[in-house]
């Protein structure tokens, strides 16, 4: 049975030992008409849950708010719902949790998350987390970074579009349709053609229209769940593969 | 339907239009042997599940970490799997919080927490929020100041022995039980019997024994789901005269 | 003859040795037509005099400016003169006093308050303190808690209304009216009936009108030096005890 | 009479209007054998209650604990007793003082040190306060800047020493004996011959024994209250012409 | 010519109107045995006088020292002379700068980098600044992205091995060769043949030999001055352009 | 050859071991018509240079920006170009900065300035450095604090109006002269008289009109290269004389 902390009793936790901790951090950020705010922590969350089934790790309660959307991959703030926290409260607050898992001998972590825009500054907090504490170890991962080339290409017949239209669109569909189709509404998936989006330089304050109206880059239109089963087991494979190279 | 933004999409939250929004602050604290936990994120959280199906409240996604417990109100952070934030950091990622929704809009909230250790903290982020944007409104709540004396004395039969022995013992059980009973195990509720806890001035570091090896301050043995539903209705009823009042 | 820091030279303080020091915060808040602003420091900094003479604690310089005040507790920021500092720069500056005496060698410490306000903050500071040094000790007492409920009892004839009520009422007015006759005004104290403050949940930004316009909850008119005089022995006496047990 | 706050009523602060508000801040540093830590916030404070009376300025409450004490200027951090707090701290406390005064309607500052240490702090918190409040005024003054040389050269029979080595010298001693003849201690005056201090680089951490073992930079021998008493009414003079042309 | 201000007084800083403002933020990062540890800010910062020259865009000072260097772009933490700041002070660093040219006036800022480490965090700087500051707009420009992939497979002859074995490779030494010949060493550039570098999940602490010992991660034996030339002149275009569309 | 960090490659700072490293932080602040912004730090690091051929030492890449510049040393921040940061994040960088080569097994610092106003903020940051990593040592150094009056008096033939209204001056023209030759133009300065400055009590905000309109305090004609030259050689004497003794 996976341990999922928010459901555990403090016994419960004492049997962990020096199992490895992970902790997710999500984004509150749109995912277009047909996915949730959420989409984001929970991808990362349940690839976690059936990581703790096969391998023992402990899965931390969640951090839901993340950094602020980005237009370039995908979203952006001007959209309505998209709520976030500003990189030094972000950094901070993911340093102090580790601190204190630390503080009880958790030594072994895995940072998950499924927003890009959160990288950089997980990526701060792991630093400044094994600076003070040497004796502790993280190993940071974007779900996405763990797929090989070959299974997208396989997956979606040659026609997966490439991860710089991804954002809501085929990958995180198919993953909520697998782990949570009460929270996909297929019926509402835009038409939307792959027009690729066009990068330009990041320009603040945000300039309008950069994403489509529907707040998506590639229509996720084949999506299925069993696509998503079967990145899952990628995924979740590949994780479990580093956790025994690192742990 | 109550309107969780872990479950939407962001059409669904354009139309909330000025809509309360709902904030819950948790912690990660130990509930004895029997509660989760999240104990003190569950019970909010479902009250405001709750409050937005009857008066359209929007429900946040949750802060599941909360400031350190102490062992003055039944805690302490000693034991397994306790695990807290700093204050400022608390602090920050409300203010922020509420700042994010501001920016899109809302004007109204609810700040709701059942962890007594967040109060203050809580509240000096409302107060930084709405001295920054003065056309905005926190009410902050923590549920159990919103039973009736009295309801506790029908309720427990004349046996609710105060407030200052009720950490994981009779209205947290009764209340998860009503709201989660697969959250529960009332098997393994200690006998405890209900020796009064005896508050001495606050000592740092945190002294050893101050609160029993179980984690409770008083036997949870009398709580039932029923009791629950009943503490559960007359908070939401509570809290709805409120929200009318002040928004 | 008490250890005053203020009034004290450095051969002199060079003598105290490991003596325990008294940090005491109070708050620039409204008391009444009849007492100081400073009620909220002066009775912990003359009580922690009384405790210098009787048991050699050194009383280091006070800090006057705490936490914001609340309407909850009788104040509230919209009294003229009410004037406070935020929760993230009395926590630093606590602490960092804190552990500038703790580099010359002081390692435990007495941290009194009156202002309920400042309670959790003090914790947050102690806490923070005591974790990078652990070889440190810090006791924190707000004067209020070292009361029985029989002895006030006794000396208002069994008509102390409750603390709820307590702001520049029956207590502070006392204990001031012992300790500095001259700062109390008695003739200003207004006849108030105790009409029981009704707690509402906290609402930001404060709402008007939750405070009778004097700024007392309880009228002071039983107050005399002598309780004060009486108060003063009892709240001593009780923290003479803690200090023997924890140091 | 000096409209001191820590001693005013709420209703009396009410009556200060506009007001110019006088906020001392001071430093817990030895002054040598014969004067007490609290030297810095002394002087300064018994001169705004002087021009308190004189021109109706409203003292607030003090700070005691001010930068760290720099051998450069007599000081350093190694005597015993000598106890400050951060740059970052002080600056961000000054700040707030300031703006919850103006909150309240107060205007026009005066920004009073007697500890040379303080000085850029204080002047970045004035500049950050009124940058963000444009509206306001603040007048940060050093009381020994407001003395002539002809006058020291007369008070001092033109042995004066020059301000490089006035560190409880001549000038502190002579107005603590103005305005606190019972905390200073004549007798213990250090014999100690001029010796020219010999500033070098700054070296961090503080070497030893830049300062004299006594803690005094040149006997303060030639110190009268009657010398106190002049300086005392040149300086408050020359601040109540400036605060004239100012306000 | 190129308005440096570095070289320029005030009155002609205070001619330059309402001119763009470029602000180049670099790193102090090992980039192999043949190039500078400035190599990161050089090329922006050229790039930005040529730009002057064009199009009259006024260089602020640079800033020297960005964020800590990763492995997973070529760099990591463990070469000897890599030094860097935090994420925190890096971000409020820029944001101050910015801000400050805005209180002068100046509201069109092109923020450039050539350290990939530094984006996320400029980009928060220039969120929080213009969020603050709604009607200054920033462009933030890596210049490794104004290069068409095309133009490097024309320059390179079909051998440029892709931007994630950049580091002090073909790119960076070709554009140092052009602008900087002095600060090249041919004669150094390892052999080293192009061995892909494998990413791995980022891992804290970092380990030992993600890079290899030369510290860079494709041999720059291809480059040549005139390669370098070209390169700048597309560069020096395209951000042209951009600046014509943006302000 | 100088070791000058910002033109080496990593092998070379590899050679470096245990040598001194400087930090050289200047200002981006008016130096009157004739002399470039970056005066403040151009000083400091030529002669840095100068005692790196002569002993040695490591000279890091520079801090353009400093703390904000103050009438009453001649600048203010109402010229244009003036440029600043906060006190606050220059204490940090400069912090952050010595930590990181601490973490590479540099020990020995000197800390360079030019602009007087960054003094206590430089000074804060080496106390916390240094208390946080005692084996460390830090020599601060304004190059002004290293000329004798008696070598002053005989450059300018009697004719030094004194430090207090050196800015842009007689010594700071006299330096850029000898350094950079390039950046000085003669023919501007301003035939201004040496009106004596008056300082008054610091006023925030910045009163109008306290600098003269050319923003230099005395007329810098009598300036040479060859007494710049006289005067670096005195201060490299100098200093290199610090360092022999504390390193």
């Amino acid at each position: 049975m996976a341990k999922e902390m928010i459901r555990m009793t403090w016994p419960e936790f004492a049997e962990t030992g020096d199992c490895a901790v992970a902790l997710c951090v999500g984004s509150v950020e749109q995912h277009g008409p047909h996915l949730p705010f959420t989409t984001d922590l929970l991808i990362p969350y349940d690839i976690c849950l059936e990581l703790s089934e096969r391998c023992g790790l402990l899965v931390a309660p969640p951090v839901y708010y993340g950094y602020r959307s980005q237009p370039a991959t995908g979203g952006g703030m001007s959209f309505p719902g998209t709520t976030a926290v500003s990189a030094a409260t972000l950094m901070k607050l993911v340093e102090e949790i580790l601190c204190d898992f630390h503080r009880q001998g958790k030594k072994k972590f895995l940072l998950m998350s499924g927003h890009y825009e959160n990288t950089a500054f997980l990526s701060e907090a792991a630093y400044l987390f094994t600076e003070a504490h040497p004796d502790a170890k993280v190993v940071m991962i974007n779900w996405f970074e763990m797929l090989r080339p070959e299974t997208l290409e396989r997956l979606f017949d040659g026609k997966f579009p490439g991860w710089e239209v991804e954002h809501a669109s085929l990958t995180e569909t198919a993953l909520i349709m697998h782990y949570h189709p009460d929270l996909v509404h297929p019926d509402r998936i835009p038409d939307q053609e792959g027009k690729p989006f066009c990068p330009r330089p990041t320009v603040y304050p945000e300039p309008a229209g950069l994403v489509p109206p529907s707040g998506i880059l590639y229509s996720a239109k084949g999506a299925t769940a069993e696509i998503g089963g079967a990145m899952a087991e990628e995924i979740v494979d590949a994780i479990a593969g580093v956790l025994a190279d690192e742990f």
